[in-house]
């Protein structure tokens, strides 16, 4: 009988690269939200002059963790100081395997002393659980996966609801929702507001500067909580536009979190090899796709470390002991990459979409706004014909009138400094969510993360004095 | 009490053209169906390559007309031929108003003599249910509106389930899944064929010259029909491609159908008058939107007639009488438009996605492969700046690595001529599918319909030779 292992799923490929490179899984889709609902120009503009409502209730894995051991659990299979993780608080969970290497990140709150609730992308979730049982700890978990990408018109249901509201007119509706002032709620803080007649925990949250928070309950409760927002935003005189999925994803670009680092999962030894058999081969780690430029023979090379995504401040040091915890000790002092924005020359791009109206063969297609097309992109950044970074995430920003990305480059490299972004795949890929195309050359300048338009502004000239190195 | 009728929105809005200008409707959207399969250009590829899956449950509109005087019924409303109609054959069905304006159209099958199956745009259907209670025919009418278009994770069902199979390699799947040769289906004929343990119906039909089948039957088959479909391609060998909305809706830029026309039935009185009134201001007519450059004071200035979209040779003369027949005769000599497709100036369509890298109020985005942002569009076309036409439905084919949009223009402009097309709205519209943009001009080449690459490739000269007129 045919054995359904990642272990075996990589063995089977030839390696974990042809594994992931050659993936057939399509597009990686933020799914069930309508694509717009307005105009995605609009929806992008709307966070950064208005208010925006984004709908998270279906793209996210959520876990919910409970038990005598529950605290102890977390703490000890992620990087994150737990000392200071009271009720009312919310952190940015990062797990990393004994090597070191980041698996994923969720968003983690506590209800209860002895109850988290834990949001974010299937690698932590599947990691989490088999950890679980590989430790034997004493905990309950309860798994809820992301909704179905492709739904085809059947009903989808999830254990909660979660909204978000964001940008400088947030803050009215909030008030008009809650029935008056709201408590003072510390950025990453919980409280409760009222929405309507009904009780929610909301989290403040805040993207490019902007005020917001995030609330989240039933999600039978839904379309209640929907109505009564839409109606608050209108009482209030507040123009808030509801975010489709297609600008959605982008947001980050602004904001600077990268969504998508390969688990670093597919080799040592141990409880890796271990994990690797309990992974099944329809499992995210197993189905998903890379794609982009960067094609090595070593799936190590598409790893990256707390370090390079500037999450060090988080490390809980003082903690006994946690996984990793020998090895980020060791990569601490370097050499590390380091988190950056990359400003793609306009130009370039625009010779990149002239390619589609030419005979022969394209240069891959650039989707506006989100050209994302694997659960984990990887395009070369290169300085003098030298690999130096990779860029990771990318999308476009009406907001910016710019394509930007976000990815990791060597420590020597310099904001302003101008790079050479690879675009498209060396050759012919499995996947199916790229046409077939030939490489183009792309100029990036580099920028601070978060992207601020006044580094932009500021260093306007940069792509005048600079030549791609 | 408030009025909620199209006549009295009409009133309230100051007119027609205000009305459908302003709508708060959003983007026209194919609802339920994924976006993306694979990507959009390997999708539109695949009609041409090799063969694809249309998935086109949930995008328009069924009317089952049945009953004593279903034939009598349809053939009075509809300006096409009854005689030749038998049980094996389908019609595009053309109903116009008594003013000689298309109001839309539909496919119509015929199950029994007495029942008839019709399929597309709401205008046709809503036209339909009025004109059986204003006519007092003795039919039964069954109405099962489109999906909805922001169906947000709820169940959607319909009454039947529809496919289409398309492409060169279609024919090696039918026999496939027929379990032997197919019985010979002429062009627009219906005949049973086997799909695994079912016998369903099928269409003979046809885009861009390749052969295909269009399949229906009940929605509660849908998956077994579709995983059925997919296992005969496997063992055929070939590699059939599911169409997303995205892809799908641009397969008539190569076909050569308008699937937007403007109802005519916003002005006129007697039976219109009385229509109005009867529709209310939730249906299509009164909440859909106008989108585009040409602006004019006469909602009549958007209508078209049969003459204009080729359907003339459909209309039934002989027929002692039907809906706008009287008009018809009077319009059949002219002067009357013609339809055409533009191929719109690459370096132009560059210039405008250009701007959307610039400061300040960018050119409308032209969002790939569809940029028809409302259920109606209507775009200047000029000549030596007047006006000589419109563009009415528009998108990218990678197939021709083109812009192409499908119109009509003055009966003395001929193929090849060069002109201007007007793109984005002269002021502020108050539709939410697009941003705030500037007009900006784009040449476009005539060309016939359906747009053949033969053609371009003998005229490829025009561009140098030929300045906008």
């Amino acid at each position: 009988m045919a054995i359904s292992n990642l272990e075996q799923a990589i063995a089977d490929a030839g390696g974990a690269v042809p594994l992931l490179r050659n993936s057939k899984i399509g597009m990686y889709v933020y799914p069930v939200v309508a694509h717009e609902f307005s105009n995605w120009r609009d929806e992008q503009r709307a966070w950064r002059d208005s208010a925006v409502l984004f709908d998270q209730s279906h793209h996210m894995d959520e876990l919910i963790v409970e038990g005598p051991q529950a605290e102890e659990f977390l703490a000890f299979h992620g990087i994150n100081a737990f000392s200071n993780f009271s009720l009312n608080r919310a952190k940015h969970y990062v797990p990393v395997t004994p090597n070191g290497h980041v698996i994923g990140d969720h968003i983690i709150f506590r209800e209860r002393e002895d109850k988290f609730i834990l949001v974010g992308r299937a690698p932590t979730s599947n990691w989490l659980m088999f950890c679980a049982a590989y430790g034997k700890w004493n905990v309950r978990i309860r798994h809820d996966p992301r909704s179905p990408s492709r739904p085809d018109g059947e009903r989808v249901l999830r254990t909660h609801y979660r909204y978000q509201i964001q940008g400088p007119e947030a803050p009215k509706i909030f008030e008009k929702m809650h029935g008056g002032p709201l408590p003072e709620i510390k950025f990453f803080h919980v409280d409760w507001i009222n929405i309507g007649s009904k009780r929610v925990q909301a989290l403040r949250h805040g993207m490019s500067g902007a005020p917001g928070l995030e609330i989240w309950g039933p999600y039978e409760d839904k379309s209640y909580i929907h109505a009564t927002i839409m109606q608050a935003a209108r009482d209030a005189g507040v123009d808030l536009v509801q975010c489709g999925s297609r600008a959605y994803s982008t947001n980050t670009l602004e904001s600077g979190w990268i969504p998508s680092p390969l688990p670093g999962i597919y080799t040592g030894d141990g409880m890796l090899a271990e994990y690797r058999q309990w992974l099944s081969s329809e499992h995210y780690e197993a189905a998903g796709s890379i794609g982009g430029s960067f094609v090595s023979d070593n799936i190590e090379d598409y790893y990256v470390n707390p370090f390079e995504l500037g999450y060090d401040f988080y490390i809980g040091w003082k903690k006994d002991d946690f996984v990793g915890k020998d090895a980020l000790a060791k990569m601490k002092d370097g050499p590390n990459r380091k988190k950056v924005t990359f400003e793609w020359n306009p130009e370039d791009v625009l010779k990149v979409i002239a390619t589609a109206f030419e005979e022969g063969t394209p240069a891959k297609w650039i989707d506006f706004p989100q050209p994302n097309y694997a659960s984990t992109s990887a395009d070369m950044i290169l300085k003098d014909g030298k690999m130096v970074g990779m860029s990771m995430f990318n999308g476009y920003s009406f907001n910016e009138r710019r394509m930007l990305s976000l990815g990791v480059v060597d420590a020597d490299i310099q904001e302003e400094e101008v790079l050479t972004l690879v675009w498209g795949e060396p050759d012919d890929t499995g996947k199916t969510s790229t046409e077939r195309h030939r490489q183009a050359e792309i100029r990036v300048r580099v920028a601070p993360t978060p992207y601020a338009k006044e580094a932009r502004e500021n260093y306007a000239d940069s792509w005048r004095n600079k030549k791609a190195g």
